[in-house]
Order: C-alpha cells, then sequence, then structure tokens
C-alpha cells in the first residue's frame, strides 16, 4: 500500500526522535525527511533505518502531506507557515499556536477532548506535557460540576528530564541530576500555566489552578497529583472518568496509582482517584501518569496526525 | 573529658546506623552499645570505628545515660520501658510515642517548636521524617493565623527510598524503583497523617490537611511542596519564618526553591515560600526540604538527646 | 493459525516475566501456564493481557508443548525431569544442565554455535548471560587460532542488577546500589566460570581466561570488555567477526564500541574490536554487549525454542 | 592562627569546586580568590562560606602563597608560569605538566610515591585520576617485580561522569547516562594513557598496559580492575602492599573487594588482591578504588600543597 508521506522539522531533539521512531513503526506513513539544524548530515537510527538530519532550509516541505513540528518555542510558528504554503498539514508541537497564545482557530490538539476539531484540521497545536496529564484528568470533573466553586485545583507535578530538552545545559548533567529532586517555575511561573488556564475557561472552571512543576531523576515520565474539594462527596469516584472516556482507547482507568513504569513507551494517560480520609470537606485526590515523549509529546502528535490524514486513529501507536 | 555514655537500639537498618556516625564524630557522647537482631555479631564501620552489632537483648543498658531506639514501629514502646527502667534517658525514633498515638505525657520532640519540653524530659518521641518538613513549615502560618479558615491544605511530598527502611522488598530492588516515580497511601492513609493532624490540632487549626507522599529514586531526602489559601495577600511571606525562626541555627530560608541537595548529609530544614501568579485568591506555595535521616530522623534525635543532657543543641550536629 | 502451547516454570522472577512478555507477542507460541511459587494466586501483565501465576505443582505440564524453566539453579533440574514426562521438551535457564556441570547429552544453547544440536533438542540448556556475552565474542578468534598460545584472556564485566535476580537481598535495595560500583566473584569465583572454562575447552583454547563481573547501578544490560594477545598483528580485526557470523540476524558488529542502551530490549550481541596502540605486543581489546535477560535469558531462550519447535529462528524476538 | 593564603582557578568545574570546599574546612589554608571564567560574579557554596568567582584577569595572583589551577588542559600552563611570576607556588590539577608531557624537571605528585620530590617543590604536576588508582595499585607490584616479564597489564577502570567535567555536552545529559554504560578511548587512545606509561617506564616496567576506561551512570568514584601474571605463585598477595604501605594514612587495604561507596568523600586509595582459581598461569587480579574528585583530583592536590607548603600533609583532607 502507498503510505503517506511525512516530514519532521526539529527531529533531532527528545521529541523529535520519538517521532522518527514511531513514523518507521507506522503501518501508513512513512518519514521523507528530518530537519536537524545543529546536527545536519549527522544520523540517528530509527527502528531499523539509519536517518540522515538535512537542514530545516533544505527540508522538502512540499514532498510532504504533513510535517510534524517539533522545532523550539518561538522558531516553530514561521515553520508552520511555511509547511502551510508547501502545501503540508501541519502538527505543531511547541508552544507557539496553542490556546492561550492568541490563536483561537487554531485546534488544541488535545485528542480526547477536541477530536471533532482535529479531525478536519490542516493545523493542530500539540498540547504541552503536563497539560495532558492534567487536563485528561480534570476535564471530567469540570463537565461534571463537581469542584467546589471558587475553590483551589492544587496540582503537584513531577517530569523526568527528557522534559527539558536535549539541549545541553549544565543543570540537567547526570551529576547533578543524580540523587536530587526539585521543585521549579513555582507560583504558577511555568510556561504551561497559560494553556492550562485557558483550558479551565473553555470547560467552565471558575477555580483557582495552582501548578508546581518538579523535576525528576528519570530520563521519562510525568505524574500529576491533583488535590480538589468537592461540592458533594463522590461515592465511587472512578466511575465519573469511566463514563467520560468509556470508548477511548488511550485512557486507563486503575483502581490503584499509577506509576511511571505503568505508562512508558506506551500512547496513554493512566488515572487514579481516591477520597481523602480524615478531611472535614469531601476532598478527592487524583493521581495521572504519562509518557512525555508520547501522549506527552510524540504520541499524541502521531494520534492527532492519524485524524487529520483520515487513518486509525490508533495506527502505529503503542498502547 | 568525660564523655556520656549512650545506646542505639535497632542499630542496623538506616536511620540507626546514622546514628551511630553521629555519635562517633559527635564530641560529648559516645557509643557503648549499637544492638541490631538480625545481624548480631556483624560490624559496620561508623566514622574511624567498627561497631558491632549484639542483639537487643544482650544490650547493657544500664551503661548508657541516654539510649536512642530506632527499632521498628510497635517494637519500641517495650524496649524504652527497659531503658527506662535501667535508667536510661530515652530517643524514641519509632512512633510508638509519638502525639496522635495516645502518649500525651510524652513530649514530641520537633525540637523548634517543643524546645522547652524537650529540655526536661527523660523520654522525647522523636517525629516522623514528612511532618518534620511538613510542620517547621507550617507552623509559622498557623500561628500567625494567615490560612484562610476552613480551607484546605494541600500537601505533596516525596522521599528517597531510605524512608522506607533496610528490610528488603521485592518493590525497594534497584531495578524497581530506578526510573520509576509514584504516589503511595493516597488519600491520607500514611502512618504519618496522625501525627500530622494532631499537631494541627495543637497548633489550633482548623483547616484540613491532605498528605500525598510519593517514592522518588533517590537514596535519601524529602521535598514537600504546601499549597494554601490565605486570608489576606501577604508582601513578603518570608518575613514570617524569617521572624519566627531568626535564632534557629538548623533553619534556612531561601528565596530559591529548595532542592535535595541543598540539605542532604545536614541537619537542616530548608524552605521557601512564593505567592501565587494569576490565582484569584491569594495563595502562597510552600516548599520544605529535609534529609530523612538526618533533621528527619537521626540529626533531631541528636539535637533532641543534647538537650535532654544539657549539652549544647548544635554539637555534633553538621550544618 | 493453531498456537504451539509453552509454558513457563519459576515465570515471577525478571527472566521468567520476560518470557512471558515475549510469549505474548509470539506469532507462533502461546502461554499455557505461568508458575511463581512465592506469587500464586498473583497477576502480572505481560502485553496486552493478565497473567495469574499458578503453584509449579499445580502447573499443567502436559497441556505444554515446550516448557520454558527459569526456576533457580538447583531447584531446575527435577522439573526438567517431570516436564519431559509429560512429554513437553524443555529449555532450562537455570545451570542445572549446563556444560561444564556434567550433562554432556544436554545441548548448551548458545545457539550461533549450536544450532545443529539445537535444532532436533528436546532439552537445551540456556547459557548463563555473562557466558553468552563472552563466548560469542570469543569463538571467532578461537576457531581462526589467532590468540596468542598459553597467554591470558582476561575478561572484565559488568551486568544490570537484574542478573542478580528478584529474590529481595538488602544489598540489591535501591539505596545500596545507586551511586555505588564493585566487582564481585572475583579471582575466577563466579558460578559462571565452569561454562566458560568448558565451552573454552571444547573451543579447542588452551589459554587462561580470567573472569571479573561487575554490578552496575542500571537496571538491564550487560558488557564485557576482553583484553588478548594475538599471536600476529591482524589488520582489520572485525573482519573475523563478519566472515564467522555473516548470516547471523542477532549479531551486529560495530566500528565504534557498543553501549548497554544500543542492546536492551533488544535480542542481539553487539561486539566491536579494536587494535591496541602503544603496546610492544600485538593486542585487541574487544567489547561485547547483551541485554542480560534478552539474548541473555529469555530471548535466547525463545531463540532455541524457535528451533527445538520447528519455527522461524527469529519469530517473535525484536531485533 | 594565621592561615596560609591560597588560591583556585578554574573553580567553577567540578574538581574546582570541591577545592573550594576542601580549603574552606582546612585548618590551615584560607582561600583569597576563585576564579571562574565562564561565572564571573557567579557565586557558589562552600562549606558555610559563600565564593564569588571573579575572571582569571583579575585574580590577585600576587595575594596567594600558593595556587591550584583546575584550568582545562592546554589552557593551564599560562597560567602556571603567571603564578610563578607572581610569588605563588603552583599545585597544577591539569595535564600540562605531567610526567609524558615533556616537563621532566616538574615533580609529579602522586604523593606517597613522589613525596621527596614535592616537598620542596615550587610546582608540582597534579596526577590524573586513573592513573592514580592504578599507579598506586601496581607500583609494589613493579618495585617487588613479580609482574611476568614481557607480559600484558590489563586494566579495565569506570568513572563517575564528573571526571568528564562539568562543561555541558549532550552525552554528559542526565536522560543519556542513566540506565547505560559504555567503554570509551579504547585501544590505549585515552589521554592518560602517556601519563602512565611513562611512570611505568619510571618504575622499571618492560610489561604492556592494556588501558580501557568506561563511563558510569553514577556521580563520583573510580573503580580500576587489573589482571596481571605473576611470575611465581604469591601466597599472601596483599602483603606486598602491607609493607610498602604501612605508614601510608591514605592508603587502605581490604580483604574483600572495594566498592565506590568506600571511598567517595574520603582522600584514599583502597586496594584488595585475589589469586586466580583456575588459572594454569599464576595471576592476580587487583581492584583499586578512589573517589575522582578527592584523592583523583582536589584531595590529592590539597595533600601536594600541604606538603609544599610545610604544613602537615593529612591536613584538612577526609579520611
Amino acid at each position: 500500500m502507498h503510505k503517506v508521506p511525512v516530514g519532521v522539522l526539529g527531529a533531532s531533539g527528545y521529541a523529535g526522535r520519538e517521532l522518527c521512531m514511531l513514523i518507521e513503526a507506522h503501518p501508513s506513513i512513512e518519514l521523507v525527511f528530518a530537519s536537524g539544524n545543529g546536527q545536519r548530515g549527522g544520523t540517528m537510527r530509527a527502528g531499523g533505518r539509519e536517518v540522515t538530519f538535512v537542514g530545516a532550509e533544505d527540508a522538502p516541505l512540499d514532498k510532504a502531506a504533513l510535517v510534524f513540528s517539533a522545532l523550539p518555542h518561538g522558531a516553530s510558528l514561521e515553520w508552520v507557515e511555511r509547511s502551510r504554503k508547501a502545501g503540508a498539514k501541519v502538527v505543531d508541537l511547541s508552544s507557539d499556536l496553542r490556546i492561550g497564545n492568541g490563536h483561537a482557530d487554531v485546534p488544541y490538539g488535545l485528542t480526547e477532548l477536541r477530536r471533532a476539531q482535529v479531525v478536519g484540521a490542516d493545523v493542530v497545536a500539540n498540547p504541552g506535557c503536563y497539560p495532558t496529564a492534567i487536563l485528561i484528568a480534570l476535564a471530567p470533573l469540570l463537565t461534571a460540576g463537581v469542584i467546589e466553586k471558587g475553590s483551589t485545583i492544587s496540582v503537584s507535578a513531577a517530569s523526568g528530564v527528557t522534559g527539558a530538552g536535549f539541549t545541553p545545559r549544565p543543570e540537567l548533567l547526570f551529576a547533578e541530576i543524580s540523587e536530587d529532586f526539585r521543585a521549579y517555575g513555582i507560583g504558577n511561573a511555568h510556561r504551561h500555566v497559560a494553556e492550562l488556564h485557558a483550558m479551565l475557561r473553555e470547560l467552565g472552571a471558575d477555580q483557582d489552578l495552582i501548578f508546581t512543576p518538579h523535576l525528576l531523576p528519570v530520563a521519562r515520565g510525568i505524574l500529576a497529583t491533583i488535590v480538589i474539594r468537592l461540592e458533594q462527596p463522590l461515592e465511587a469516584p472512578l466511575e465519573l472518568w469511566r463514563d467520560a472516556y468509556s470508548n477511548e482507547p488511550f485512557i486507563e482507568l486503575s483502581e490503584t496509582t499509577p506509576s511511571l513504569r505503568d505508562v512508558v513507551r506506551r500512547n496513554i494517560v493512566k488515572i487514579s482517584a481516591v477520597n481523602a480520609a480524615n478531611a472535614k470537606h469531601p476532598t478527592l485526590i487524583i493521581t495521572s501518569a504519562i509518557d512525555n515523549l508520547m501522549k506527552g509529546a510524540a504520541g499524541q502528535a502521531v494520534q492527532n496526525a492519524n485524524l487529520m490524514l483520515g487513518l486509525d486513529e490508533i495506527a502505529g501507536l503503542p498502547v
């Protein structure tokens, strides 16, 4: 069968490399170029194949039916436009076009929540890794209106270091990360807060969301721990998600709390929810785990591309 | 100068070993026995000296002016009583005598908050590691009455695996912990919740505290991330702690968020506090870091012992 | 198509679990039982399926065309015999029947070197992980007779901790292994030496082989670094292996030195060889890397089973 | 008491920072400047004190009685000369002046082997980390003449990543190092080989030494595993080292094989030696462990400085 030709811009970073590997293993799309300005001429192994990086300027955008842009935030927008002019659809993994950043016309590719808009789109803004884990977990609560009005949604999340990218910085060296753990972007200062808050507003929330990310000494994976106050006690809290996501192939619900190893190298969100004991006010603790490079980046990008190209949504995606 | 003789029960675990090392380096106390039932006859290096484990039954309790009990929860109480009968003072590192467990007469050795009671005590219940990090951070807020009445205090904390002890369990093997991260004891199910809630009540709090611990792939260290709603905005939040702890040698305040490597192998609590941006309700995010084996166990135990024995509170403790 | 039924004894350890996962993903065989005495009634996820452990006594040996025994050394032999009596072929992953242990009639399943014997066998002794990495690397040198007569073959190898098994021992706890590295079984004291030396003799070697294993703070993977003195200088040393293994799907040769991440989760041996500079005597340094759970255990076991069952040798094996 | 003023050039790297910490804790020397060109104006914590980096050009060389140069290889020599002109003694931690690099007049500061030359020296070349671990272990064997003439000394060694320096390179990022292990500089291509071979010649050796370094997923520590053929069997091999190093405070001999955690943060070399079983030719396996930043860099530099300044050799050094 003829495969759909796709290209990857910014293929030498962690998300870009993961994209190339997913594309190589995909039954219906094939890689026609992979750009990596800093490493042009260099190669990487993706599945059984060796991929050679070209400069972005040399990427044959017009040969691709769809371009994935894994370029850095700020640098991506220009290439989304160039790709569009060359006739390609685009999944943009940067934050440039995401909700909250002033591009209301571009669908926000949190697939399970925006499937209808993604299906017909020419450009999709792929969500950030943290927002994917958090919003998929929160959406059924917000839709059901069970969170106490005016309360605070407290989100503590931790990510593996691939979330910080492949650009070498001293603080990301092995000897700095090993045996350490820290919070960063404290006080709602993280880049993803705009995206989180914009989606909350779209979902009708009036609550504050306080987001504290942490840096883990692991390569990949995100775990978000969310505390909310309920309007009313909920007897079987997980039922909310079971109803909302009953037919979703990439959502996994669990009575036990998910761990990173449950989700690494899989395109899923794994969620659990538990009522707090010893609390005067009914309170729920939700944990949500993803692989930041899969459902948090490359996997969800392929999921969106599948829909944009009329392919099976689950094609080529490890569950 | 004559040194004060002390003994350690349960010396073969992580806290017990740390105690032996601190005692060896201490200028005014000396080790007269170290028990470790599972390893009796075995040895460990503590500083320059080799320590031989005896069985608890063979420990010369009457030779010690003070006994540290690092025995397991449930097994310690009996030995506290035996040590008292033999004439020794006791610092009990287990949870058996801690606040919230029905021994109101025994001072809770969170030293900075209970110094007066510790000074004259014959028995002190050394706090749990998580409560130490959390309560030292929360106390000034509670005393000042700045937390919104009836609100929820959300605490997400993560600990290195020495917090789970030296007893081999499959889920603590290197290959299970490396590259993983998970929450446990979700929904206020952790053993330390009783202690946390009891102290909150003593400090006059009416808020709920929701505690979610996580297991980190590091050997030692605890980081607690605390989100609270304020009654009123606070302009310079760190001032609260500066006032409360102005003369404390083991409290370190920081404009930047603390990381585990700031505190490991030191008997300190390092605290930072930041106001949330993009929040309708004034909200504070506090991070608090300790070494679970030092300020969270052996270090604080020595700090208490110093006071009980009339020694300098900081003697033998690494800052 | 009808799949061949197979069973796994000792399925709850690391090699046993890996076997179950490979079997689940295999196109031509299917799992009919998985025993795990310590965890009977417990479950594990293998690929998309949940596997329930039975006790070995309850395993329906007669339902399996082939049984993989991943039982501990010493405990396996009895079950190999029981399985044979029940009519099943057996791949024994323990050391009980391996070369050097007195069972000359049982083929030693180092597949690339013993393919002819494996094809027709009812029982195959699956090699140890270290010997697999070392002997596959050494065989072409020994066959070609290029190693200096009477010299010493020096092998320094390092393994991830899954090589030590899933049985909890204090020295394998995360906090003991992280940030550490050590040799063990020094002076040819390791259990695998018998197997190594027996195969060397079969391959006609008169040299001493000195084997020093080390324990790495990683979950999986083995790297062996081998130093040999040559009879004559070799201009293009890698050609030896290229000739010997020209059609082997599971041998990968490399001009650059292999690293663990090149081989993890793949059933391959990756080998490189470099001449020493600044040496009076011509000397070769060979490095050989495998995944100890794949080519070093479960992967090679399936490779052997494929041959014993008349299936495609590469069926179900990740390259 | 008046302390001796010293300076550190290149203080922002791993060895430089370790030097500043040792100096802060030293009873008889004090830090007068710390240069770090890339971080001038920045600060680091060294013990209880905050150190501010100056540019090297602004370092008051004439205020220091002794300068430690931890500048990169190639960049150090110029600053050694500038420091000498300013009247300071110098310990150079770079390879610029080491034996084998054409500066025969500069003592090679492997203290235990060159103490007499170091005592009166104005400039000392501090050895590399690997050579320290290897040569301290080999010297007694070479002096005693027990290694087989014309044989090959095979050295496999592994180092933590701080050995590769603080300069950010993609291959040293946490996500690249974690769960990996590899050899590098294979075939005697490592920079330290010149130094190793030059010292071997000085010690009268005619053997080849084949050195294979490996990169460990740990922050600090080096373990060298050395295989040698003996002229004659040795009954109690460790006696050789006991005789040679009987009064050395920084050499520790052990019947059991040393591990990294035995030596980390200590200025010692820990050595064990075992005869090979199952070998036709008498063969010895020696393991030698150091902390690459202590005895392998900053600690040995202070040890040398102590001698050069007429101080107690062990002053300020953790054993």
